[in-house]
């Protein structure tokens, strides 16, 4: 049961360790034909989410194609809203769209606060598949949405540039806001939880739309809830380590950087010796610009070993600043894994 | 000649005044019914830009209906490149498109230096034409794109989340993108130039993607060129004061406050009390969340105190965030303008 590759478990438990450990956000996906292989087998995105089998096949991909030093779960964020009692639909080019949406009280009705086992188990099958598959090769990551980023697609119903639509009821109704934020919240430790017994070594929340809110919202309307699954994480028993990645948020590193977390994750915008400042005491993960991938591999170990210059090699996983794109060449994202670990070992 | 009321001339030229002044960035648009007949009459957007009575028209509008400290010439950033031989369309929902983009430096051929006079004319007669019109009521501010902002849109060809084909030109490209940006430099310049000549009384440079690059890139490919316009305006007989809006460059406000620009314009994710201490030696203007404007009166008044407490009540202007939302009530538009005079009033 022992992992042959512990390295972001150790660096992640603030060990220092012999390297930087290295991963990519969005790194099983559609950056591999191999992955759009299995895609185009499944049908559709939510299909291919849903079938464990399928879904532990393209959670390993990356594994054996970038040598990357984890696994992350293949998933999306919004089974939560769909365990819910609120399905999306996965549009090509638009990306989800939610036929109903939640924007009163009384839409809260037909909600429930999801229980993983029953709601969200396909998740865990393919958590416990893609465990026995990796053989314990690699650690597995696990993930969900920051409660705010959930409440902005269950409101707006859709992406939106403003989600204006999720921020005016922060505004109009202040009291549905924090009761719908309650039922995800509730909701996503759940399913953490359950993560975490169903094998995941580390999970990590995704606030990917903290930057649309002003430092007084977000400090109401998301850092309490993200807070509340911290310390729900940290206190559960033969718990695993945490990271919050809040892209946009840069106002509120510092507290970020209080809550029981034990990574701060960093996007492209953040600069790495000020958020050592402003995070002293945690792990950092990020932050190369995901267009970096574009140039060419001279380019990219330049830019590699800059970021690993400012960083240092402790206390540090390395990963992009948001998620890989579709349209970089795999053989970019490989020589980005090789380029951090032949520049940071020792 | 004399303004009537010349009270964001005076903040902008560092004086201190008897209460702050106070606009919103889009007032002139879709959140006023008299300018949804006017565009309607006009058939399209780029006819209505391109007809300088009705661009002096709906520019006009909002002093009536708001009674705001200053108007803001109807028209878009995207006139730069059409002046440049790049035109584009206005595709309803969908935003700006252009049938041709400029991606190498074979294309490059194709554009030339926009001449204000020529190419510009339609944009100068509706600044005459306001000015004689606004009849020195308030200050009639002209703007522009910044460079970086419109080179996402010639290379883009449209508008992205995150940009990315531009982007990667910066990485795969440079020299074209350095070209091309040199090339945007010297025709927004010219257009400023004419817009001062013409009877802008301040001008106001919009970048506003510059939320998408890293610090390191910010640097390289958008403030080199924003300080070239600074001092190009600077430089110039009878020239006017100038704000630079950098929206997500929350990294670089310190470099932006060293510009020769009179005025640094904040997003509502920036925090004033922090930005005063960034940028301490400027006019300050913002920033209010454009969806504050959902709450109720009372609240608006709330929050309107609030920005006015952190900013204080000299070297600064009232204003949005961000442009204005279409689907905001006009009476909670007029309701922030009215909280700003009176809460600020000695």
């Amino acid at each position: 049961m022992t992992l042959q590759n512990d390295l972001l478990l150790r660096t992640a438990r603030g060990e220092l360790t012999e390297r930087v450990p290295v991963w990519m956000m969005r790194q099983a996906g559609r950056v591999l034909p191999q992955y759009r292989a299995v895609r185009e087998k499944a049908g559709n995105f939510i299909t291919l989410a849903k079938t464990p089998e399928l879904a532990a096949e393209v959670t390993i991909q990356p594994v054996d194609a970038f040598d990357v030093d984890a696994a992350i779960i293949f998933s999306d964020i919004l089974v939560i809203p769909e365990a819910m009692g609120l399905p999306y639909e996965m549009v090509e080019t638009r990306g989800p769209v939610f036929p109903q949406t939640v924007r009163s009280s009384a839409d809260l009705a037909s909600l429930r606060i999801a229980d993983a086992e029953s709601d969200l188990g396909y998740v865990l099958d393919a958590i416990r598949l893609t465990k026995k598959e990796l053989n314990n090769r690699v650690p597995l990551i696990g993930f969900a949405g920051a409660p705010f980023t959930i409440f902005c697609y269950m409101t707006e119903g859709k992406g939106s540039k403003t989600f204006s639509i999720a921020k005016k009821l922060l505004y109009t109704d202040p009291n549905f806001a924090h009761v719908l934020l309650r039922q995800i919240t509730d909701s996503t430790i759940n399913y953490l939880k359950a993560q975490i017994r169903a094998g995941a070594d580390l999970v990590q929340l995704f606030d990917s739309w903290a930057g649309i809110l002003s430092p007084e919202q977000y400090r109401i309307f998301s850092l309490p809830y993200i807070r509340q699954i911290c310390d729900a994480i940290a206190e559960m028993e033969n718990s695993v380590p945490l990271t919050v990645f809040a892209k946009g948020a840069y106002f509120a590193r510092h507290e970020i950087g209080q809550l029981a977390c034990n990574i701060v994750g960093l996007d492209w915008n953040m600069d790495p010796a000020e958020s050592r400042a402003l995070v002293p005491n945690k792990v950092l993960q990020g932050n190369l610009d995901p267009c970096a991938l574009y140039s060419d591999f001279g380019q990219i170990r330049a830019e590699v070993k800059q970021m690993l210059d400012v960083f240092g090699h402790q206390h540090y996983i390395a990963n992009l600043g948001h998620g890989i794109y579709p349209d970089i060449d795999p053989d970019k994202a490989r020589c980005f894994v090789d380029a951090v670990k032949e520049l940071s070992g020792v």
